[in-house]
């Protein structure tokens, strides 16, 4: 087999990649005509400036991350044996995790797959194929998650920022099987309507299951309010929990409608409520109308994906405090999320008890989320961990 | 009420101390004679440098805090009705969190008591005034303490770090009702002993119990090791959780003892074993051995308690990693934790990453933990949430 090689400039820091950094950004290869000339998802053959192998690496020359480490044996043939490999390991993890087949089942990187998202529903996947060589190995890869999860229906998701980046088009199949319907999802009790081919993203975000927990705990016996609620996250979690009664905002009238229908399976319907609105509006006619929640969670979409935005981002987020904090009854608790890659703790954390204060309020910080751990890191990019959920509890 | 009057100096930022800033270092205030004759713990109203009131503080000239914040009100009288109202909004938080109460029940600052550690094991409580105004109080704080939770036992456990650079001196006693034996805690499902007069601290660290409860998950059906496991933290909970068997280590045999009383209490004496040796030397006795468990915990104690150990913590964190990662099984878990404030996340997560790597491992991060909900943080002190618990699940 002749692969192309690739190489590191003389610069070029090689022992993270030694020791487990799966990325070469740009400037740290030699890109001369002939790596130039690489179709994104080209697998080639890393060396450091010496010439010595570093491994297998997929090389997309249009991306700023333009090298992904895939094996460290430069010689892995990457077919459906090898994904099998990768996805046995990562169903081990998620099996000793969960009861139920209702998980992540590839976060990317972390997972030994750079790029890949697969989220499992059940009987059902969507895998996300965020990376050029992913897409051209889509059918290997495939054919390797039906032989060893049993799945009998996939969905190839092709949508969000991610696949802009490596050059990819968007486009949503179902690549296997069939569904007539959104599937129902047990988690912390309660039932979300995950629809897999026309939702957001990959149709649930399992990523807060642990805070969806957390916030229950907070809200037995109380009333929620529940802002960018998408499929009912919290609102749902919290009625499963204990909670006298959830009102869930919106924007999406499509996501509400399946958050009723989860609500409704589950038996939840009567103590569950809907306003299709844009979130800060609906604080703000929340606060005039003098409403009290014992529970305030504002779970938004990330208003600070990349560098450029994240002064706007973190204002929106500070504003969003502002507005939420004074609907907190004395002694109630208040949830402030963030799935912004560039909001780093420190950032959302400062921006989140700046709009406590100018809200009127004081509070302390009795909990931060992250993720939940079918969304595992490489501790070398640990620091991208995108999810933060902040847990105040505000004086009176 | 003619209370002595301290002043920040005209440089000193009176803003993050109007957003709920607790604390003034020494730099910052005015250090006349007058305020330099003042008797460590004296109440005083601290002004601007405008001379506006910003509350009432207790000034201790010769701690770096040299003053903290105990009330916006400067008029406030500190008696035992203005300690039974800050317990009894303590108590409300930890009676939400938590069935039985077991607990801390005061986290100094963030609880509006600054310097005080309140720990309850039931019908008995554990004060640790760590700041000369809250020795000076003591009887007062006693005295609502027992009228809030009905607690029967009080104890002064005046140990620690903290007393001495208030300048305080340790000393240990009962104020109290009275105690005859080591008290039964139960947490996640197991049983610990707390010696709350003889032993570490206030006799229990309450601050891991979600990071026991999430290893306990990882653990069911293995093998454990639990080194720095003091009176059988995360082994107990593993045992409880479903765990095969447990060897627990520690330095320390009274420790140990207590360890085996509570799993013999609550019927886990045969599948837990401990040993009494030096942590490094047990990890390289057993790499020796050829031992291998599924899952692995590093729990010592603060290694960078302070800024100029942190080069030194560091390492040894490092070199904990380097010789507990050998002895984790192909997709096993290994669970590394540091409570020192000097090592903050990413200091404490690279040096954990680092020494995996030296130990010939790789891993993926799946969850960061921190101390629990009973111990929770000003916003505006956050970065020294103390307790780290990193859960690694390492490759083949």
């Amino acid at each position: 087999m002749t692969r192309p090689t690739v190489r590191l400039r003389p610069k070029a820091e090689a022992r993270a990649l030694r020791h487990g950094f799966p990325w070469v950004y740009a400037d740290e290869l030699v890109t001369d005509r002939r790596t130039q000339a690489l179709t994104p998802g080209t697998l080639a053959v890393l060396e450091d400036a010496e010439r010595r192998a570093l491994g297998l690496v997929t090389v997309n020359v249009s991306s700023k991350i333009i090298a992904r480490m895939l094996d460290r044996d430069p010689e892995a043939v990457i077919d459906e044996g090898w994904f099998a490999e990768r996805l046995t390991r990562a169903l081990a993890l998620r099996e000793r995790l969960f009861d139920q087949p209702f998980y992540r089942l590839v976060h990317a990187e972390a997972d030994g797959l750079p790029g890949v998202v697969i989220d499992r529903f059940g009987e059902a996947a969507v895998i996300q194929p965020n990376a050029a060589w992913a897409e051209a190995h889509l059918s290997a890869l495939e054919a390797a998650l039906v032989r060893v999860t049993g799945v009998t229906t996939v969905v190839k998701n092709g949508t969000g920022r991610a696949r802009g980046l490596e050059g990819l088009a968007e486009e949503t199949v179902v690549l296997r099987g069939g569904l007539s319907a959104p599937v129902p999802v047990p988690m912390n009790g309660a039932t979300y309507m995950a629809d897999l081919t026309g939702g957001q993203k990959t149709g649930l975000f399992y990523d807060q299951r642990p805070n969806h927990a957390f916030a229950a705990r907070l809200g037995r016996g109380g009333s929620v309010l529940d802002v960018f609620t998408h499929v009912g996250g919290f609102a749902l979690a919290a009625l499963a929990g204990g909670a006298e009664r959830a009102l869930a905002v919106d924007a999406s009238g499509p996501a509400l409608a399946l958050a009723e229908a989860g609500a409704k399976l589950a038996g939840l319907g009567d103590r569950f409520e809907t306003r299709q609105a844009d979130a800060f509006q609906a604080l703000e006619a929340l606060g005039a109308e003098g409403a009290r929640f014992d529970l305030v969670i504002c779970d938004p979409p990330a208003f600070a994906p990349a560098k450029p935005a994240l002064e706007a981002g973190l204002r929106a987020y500070e504003r969003l405090a502002r507005l939420a904090a004074p609907l907190v009854e004395p002694g109630g608790f208040l949830v402030l999320c963030s799935c912004s890659h560039a909001a780093d703790l420190s950032a959302f954390r400062n921006a989140s008890a700046r709009g406590i204060g100018r809200g009127g309020r004081r509070g302390q910080l009795i909990h931060t989320g992250f993720a939940g751990p079918d969304h595992p890191i490489l501790p070398q990019l640990a620091e991208s961990g995108y999810l933060k959920s902040l847990f105040f509890r505000l004086d009176g």
